[in-house]
């Protein structure tokens, strides 16, 4: 009964098998393996992008450190929620990366609002040599609440981003997740929605460490290199990231395994709405905020269920209720709910 | 015939049978993995250094640059030779990662001498506030050019550096390499030499992407951690590295496999020195420099041998010799090299 | 009538006569000049604290980013007020000069309270790798809004910070006034209430440039050095930096200057409110945020008089009452007073 | 008799007299200061460069440091003598400034070649990224050796940068002495030979602390703002710089100074030419590298002189020769001069 993450559970046999497979004599390294060009091709075609630029990663804060650095000058902020990955859980990495810049965050408790973006962006007056420039929005989809943006909010606030011509990043560590839930087309999700880089994650859904950064403007494509090399993220043998990230693309395994994980998440939230539990924000993907007696989690707890709790509920030693995140992967098994929601 | 490098082999089939064992259940992520902990005891072991603290990355670059940054100060400078890795082959990782120091260049060829090196120390008086500090000291073990530095070499550098009260760290990418060459133990080519940190390599000896940072002064666990992960180099789903370096220390395959690829080197040396080719530098391990004739080179080239042409003798197209690196890796076969060997 | 900023007046004669004296024949470079031992004899003094050691620098930005480079490692967070100026007017230099580390903002319209400190300190979990970790406070005395910590705020802020074992900054561009404002000594509102570094500002009360920074721990004082040097802010022809300085303490003239300047802003906010005007916030100080009317700010607009306007009010073209942000400093005279009043 | 260095003499008094007059009333502050459009001026008349945009820093190094970094990305290096002010007594600050970048030592004793620049240019195959790319060359003139590149050397250097795409900058910290020395203008010793950008130096000849960054190209303008104001270099109270570069351009000021240091320079050699000193370099400007007997040396130091001991000699102690930097400036008197060749 393992929901603490979806960052804990097995990589999928498909992405196994390619793996395996690609272990066998010898390949240029660097990014020159023959499977890089498979893995090139399936994220153009994915993204109906024939013109993007693709490289891997091993994990989701290089993608979005290196992506965002791309993006932003030393002298720049770069606009975030206030519950965004790259605020609350990359130890100052995307600062790092984009040469001491600032992240201004948009005060929220999941999705940004246009309105609130503007607000951002708009308190200082442009070209004041005193405070930090505008740089790139980033946003998270699926977010780190679990909600996912509709197409229209996606635009809405790339839309912002725009009017006032700063770029925008996708962080998509759960991007399968969300374009599961949407239902819309990966192209849908990204471009024709004004986003101009994403971080295309594997690693949550599937991969064992592998997350794709995609550029749809392909003149970053050798500045990417050089901070890819730079911050020490280029793998010599990197058949092994191509050989997930293939693996990963091949016949939409990544759309499969974010399906099973949403529907995983969708039995889970049915089970305890039955049981009367709440919800903390609105379950659209694969991760669940809720909240339930102390004596289910007490229960819970002693057999061995994996989750973590959440937030201020923590220190109310008092009270009878806990918050706490659940999160599926695909991996999870229906037994495993079953037998996590009969104790409720 | 690949002699290009040995990055470009696959992984040994115990280190990828450990990959496949991992692959199943969930597992605590960032480190907290089970097999962290054999493969802790195991570098402790082997390093024969209870002590000692371990954390896995996964490439060499990211070894090198996390554990000089716990070494140096931004207003130092980190003493290697002028054709250290960290120099030439990192753009620009360790300054980045150190907080924008200097690197100051040894001169050589290949080795450090004791007196080059304290020289380039006391080149600036102690203490004046206009140049940079002295910093740490960094040797390559197998070098850049193939060669070993005996114990007593390696303690005559690091001697030096005590003497200046600096740090010394080892870039070990080939460390097994190197290991096996002197027939020593590991701690007498560590610790027992005066090295304070190393980076134990796995990859280019039969893992996938995996080395050990090894910490014999433990006070360094909790910096590196944080510098590892706002460097992006925290392994979420981290099992996997430690699956690799588990299966690389089990019954020391790295000596095993470092012991191949050494002989592999030493046959080819004997096919070559019959053949008449020069040496360029010693070839202690698996590396070697040498050079030929263009008309071998030509016939070498038409026959898909792969390997890199070196340095000035790139531009001499009237030349009639040629100069070149070739690398054995443990995967190569004799029957491989008999083939390269038959085109003298 | 400038009201804009206590940053354009001119130097104070007794400032001036100091430099001038000062020019004459050779001195030794670097904070190597006689005059510089006047001035760490007269901070000690001043200060009470025989042991301070103390460093000159030409921006109160210098003296704000050096200082808290000293206390910040690469991986911390350091806590500010939302209004405070490392935020909001230093074009990401904090973030600069101590490695690219994140500031937090304590959400705040001008002081931090102690409960906003304390929880913005415990937000995230002490020992998580993931987040940033906790740095050093930095406190702003007098506010960026004009008005001014009593000792017990003071005091209540850095008991916050002591708690938790992180070290205290004070912000004191305009030390002078708020220690006349509050009539104690400065020891008093520094490490007598627990502040272990201060940037005592002379730039805005009577000098051309120059700024000390204060460390109550002397074991700072060599990497200050160097970070001054690497950022390029020692001063060759260091003897004008301490002839201002030197100018600044002797007979307190520091104090009186602040005296005077906030007696002007007195004058001023007694003539304002018999005008009827209203108060943003409490003018402890020199610095005075009022609200009146339109037709009023035309008039004084059109004789010529500068200021600034201040925040949303910009926006609301139709509405007939503005906000704006009056500074006087020393030089202002009653006269430019009385003919700044007599528009209303 | 102080020959030490030519940071250590006073401000010309033409310069005092301009910020005497400047000290009065209130100035706009952070450059908008009147005194600034003629700076301005001043800089496009000496330079014959109607476009070019000039900002005023208070130190050689900030100079140095932030046009470099104009000029470089973080992934880049930056071609230096190895003998470079950059290089040797800038503490790292123009790797802090340009984002950790790398500085490229053209191995020489004094000028580069322009062999010797192309080499360096050309170790590493253009577009790998594996090694820092190429970025700006920085020629100093006057050089720390005190000779001076003639246009054809200079003219030299810069056709290899040109030829390789590459920007140049010059470090003028002794800029008025080499022209003066070469009796060419300033834009046949900058932009007409192929120089981007120059920090065009007034410490050390005549003024308190201020130095102009001119670029030839504006349209680096606003990211040298922002660079100055991130580095804490922007004055409020900038009126301080302007009237210092004011009353240094004011007919000429700075060729006159520099007239009168080198005039000095060539009386001293004059002297110990006579008196049978070696000249380890060919004193072109105001520097002067000599050896001479330390039986000479003792004398000059019981009586007072000041001046640097250089290099090597320094451990010699059983030699009875010394070898010595002296520096004049322009208010060394021929009085000093004679009494110091006296003791010989």
């Amino acid at each position: 009964m393992f929901f603490a993450s979806d960052n804990a559970g097995p990589a999928h046999p498909q992405v196994m098998e390619r793996v395996i497979a690609a272990n066998t004599g010898h390949q240029l390294p660097y990014g020159n393996d023959d499977m890089m060009d498979e893995v090139r091709a399936g994220i153009r075609r994915v993204f109906d992008a024939p013109e993007a630029e693709v490289f891997l990663v091993s994990t989701g804060t290089a993608a979005n450190a290196l992506a965002l650095a791309c993006y932003t000058q030393p002298w720049q902020t770069i606009y975030c929620s206030s519950v965004a990955h790259v605020e609350e859980d990359e130890c100052n990495a995307p600062e790092f990366y984009a040469g001491a810049v600032k992240l201004t965050c948009v005060r929220t408790d999941d999705k940004m609002t246009p309105e609130a973006l503007e607000a951002a962006i708009t308190a200082h007056p442009a070209g004041d040599v005193h405070v930090a420039q505008p740089g790139p929005v980033t946003i998270t989809q699926v977010t780190e609440r679990g909600s996912v943006h509709s197409l229209a909010e996606l635009q809405a606030l790339t839309s912002v981003a725009k009017s006032h011509n700063l770029p925008v990043h996708l962080d998509g560590a759960r991007f399968a997740n969300a374009q599961a839930a949407l239902g819309c087309t990966a192209a849908e999700m990204s471009w024709k929605s004004g986003v101009d880089v994403v971080s295309f994650g594997g690693t949550k859904n599937g991969c064992m460490a592998v997350e794709a950064v995609v550029f749809f403007d392909p003149s970053k494509a050798w500045e990417f290199q050089l901070r890819r090399k730079r911050g020490a993220h280029l793998f010599s043998k990197h058949r092994y990231l191509s050989a997930q990230m293939a693996g990963y693309l091949q016949d939409d395994l990544f759309l499969r395994t974010a399906r099973q994980a949403n529907d995983n998440a969708a039995y889970l939230v049915q089970g305890l709405t039955k049981a009367g539990a709440e919800f903390l924000h609105t379950p659209d993907a694969n991760m669940i905020f809720t909240r339930f007696p102390r004596s289910v989690h007490q229960r819970l707890h002693d057999a061995g269920a994996q989750y973590n709790l959440w937030g201020d509920v923590l220190d109310g030693a008092a009270e009878d209720m806990v918050a706490c995140r659940l999160v599926c992967d695909w991996s999870i098994t229906r037994d495993q709910i079953d037998t996590f929601l009969a104790h409720f």
